[in-house]
């Protein structure tokens, strides 16, 4: 079996189609890259993209596009709802076949230097590519976003990236890294009252003493309350144990619940758990899907 | 792209697993026949195997089965809550790709000419493969069970078969026939009391004026009582709507329900269908399953 990495890059740009169809192109322009999904949000002004192969096809794509985000996103004009410190914000690498974990903290490395040395933008390491603890955790880097980096870049002692200058352009920096997959799911409110996104993500994330291996911010997008969550587990809290919290907590307050939004891809199992839990199935296997079962190789 | 057809036959034995592996070692001693799925169940005293590939070999495999269960299974001796005329009760051949549903109704006429001729049953053809309307629906062959329709063989006129002797034995009728793929699914409930389970079947299914395209019984298994149901059409009624149902329903009474049990396989449609209520997604389509885009042949 080939070795397959995804890579999930979020630019900051989510409203000018040609931009966005540039960054798909210099994705698609890497032989040998599978482009799996794509997702543009005009009020997160953020467009993820999701794309998989062998690791090195894989790095070429993700670089490419970086260098397209770096020439085409100006930050300096940038409005949006999700917090941001790049033209190509957050690069992760995630091992999907075949590839471990410290395989692709290495290829991320290998990008981060090839970024800081061609595009000559300051790199930070993330996750499991991290070289400082300070660094491990994405929400830290990006804390106070573009401003608050740069500010902290500035700081005495500073902020120091792990590659390129000590210094943030309009494309901002580029956090890439390494991590498992991750399930991007967000929940509308009926409400356009932020503070009650906010609160519900309080109580849910992982952060706060809520569900392990949910992150989660209230975010007000499309003039609607999203509880805006990435699930870094799905094995462990699933999305459909975090539809019934949130919408729980949502009944508290007094607010109904209004449709979700996935980002990206979801693993079969995160899709049959939530399937065997609606249908009252005590165990629902891959083998019980009819196309499954007719493209198997093993007969049993 | 190769025909493929599914055949599910239904044998009046799930407790000696002696016999129940002589049915399976005989679909299996097929080549070029996919094993899918096995269920059996020793208070419906029933087996159902799941198999499918081309035509002709899963023809094969289907009278190879239907030879060991006429050989092994006496009803004379037989106790089980499900309703049966044979040992090998029902065999139906079901379209999956590129066949005509005209097409799975003439195999279904050759394995009824062969079970005739070869084991010396009498063969009744059902649904697709019917030839008089009064043999359309299973439920109208097997009304009474073995003695229902031993009395109705003998009556006059007579309730002849479509091929081999107007006369039951041991073996019983074999019920061969084509249909569109089916879900078979049931629901527990927390009673005893199979009155209540006839009671929600009656409300549920489609001959009483309840959910398109849903078959129901009410039945006592397991020292619980069970709607047991056949999803005729997964597309108009799919089986997290039936789930909902009955749960209302049950709730009306006053009673919960329990687990649900899938027999054989279910259409990722269905699956996804029901994962999509769940996680509040207004779509859910087959290319956000990862392990389904990882393995597309088209980028997109």
């Amino acid at each position: 079996m080939p070795q397959i990495i995804e890579c999930v890059p979020n630019f900051s740009e989510g409203r000018d189609r040609a931009v966005i169809e540039k960054l798909v192109a210099a994705v698609k322009s890497v032989p040998d890259v599978r482009f799996l999904h794509q997702t543009s949000d005009e009020d997160h002004n953020r467009t993820v993209l999701t794309f998989a192969g062998e690791p090195s096809p894989v790095v070429e794509a993700a670089f490419r596009a970086i260098k397209v985000a770096s020439e085409r996103i100006d930050l300096s004009r940038h409005e949006g709802q999700h917090p941001f410190v790049g033209a190509a914000d957050v690069v992760p690498l995630v091992p999907i076949q075949n590839v471990t974990m410290q395989a692709c903290a290495e290829y991320a490395h290998v990008l981060g230097r090839r970024v800081a040395s061609d595009l000559n933008l300051p790199v930070f390491l993330y996750e499991e590519a991290f070289t400082r603890a300070d660094c491990r955790n994405l929400a830290d880097i990006r804390k106070g976003g573009y401003e608050g980096l740069n500010q902290r870049m500035q700081a005495d002692p500073p902020f120091t990236p792990d590659y390129g200058p000590n210094q943030l352009g309009p494309a901002g920096a580029v956090v890439i890294g390494a991590r498992d997959f991750l399930i991007a799911f967000n929940i509308f409110l009926q409400t356009d009252d932020v503070t009650i996104a906010k609160a519900i993500a309080s109580r849910i994330r992982e952060r706060d003493g809520g569900l392990p291996k949910v992150k989660a911010l209230g975010l007000l997008v499309d003039g609607r309350a999203q509880v805006s969550m990435n699930l870094t587990d799905y094995r462990v809290t699933p999305p459909h144990v975090v539809v019934d919290a949130v919408t729980r907590l949502a009944h508290e307050i007094g607010v109904e619940v209004a449709e979700s939004e996935l980002i990206g891809l979801m693993p079969e199992a995160a899709i049959l758990a939530a399937a065997q839990q609606a249908l009252g199935l005590p165990q629902l296997l891959p083998d019980r899907i009819l196309e499954n079962a007719l493209r198997s190789d093993t007969d049993s």
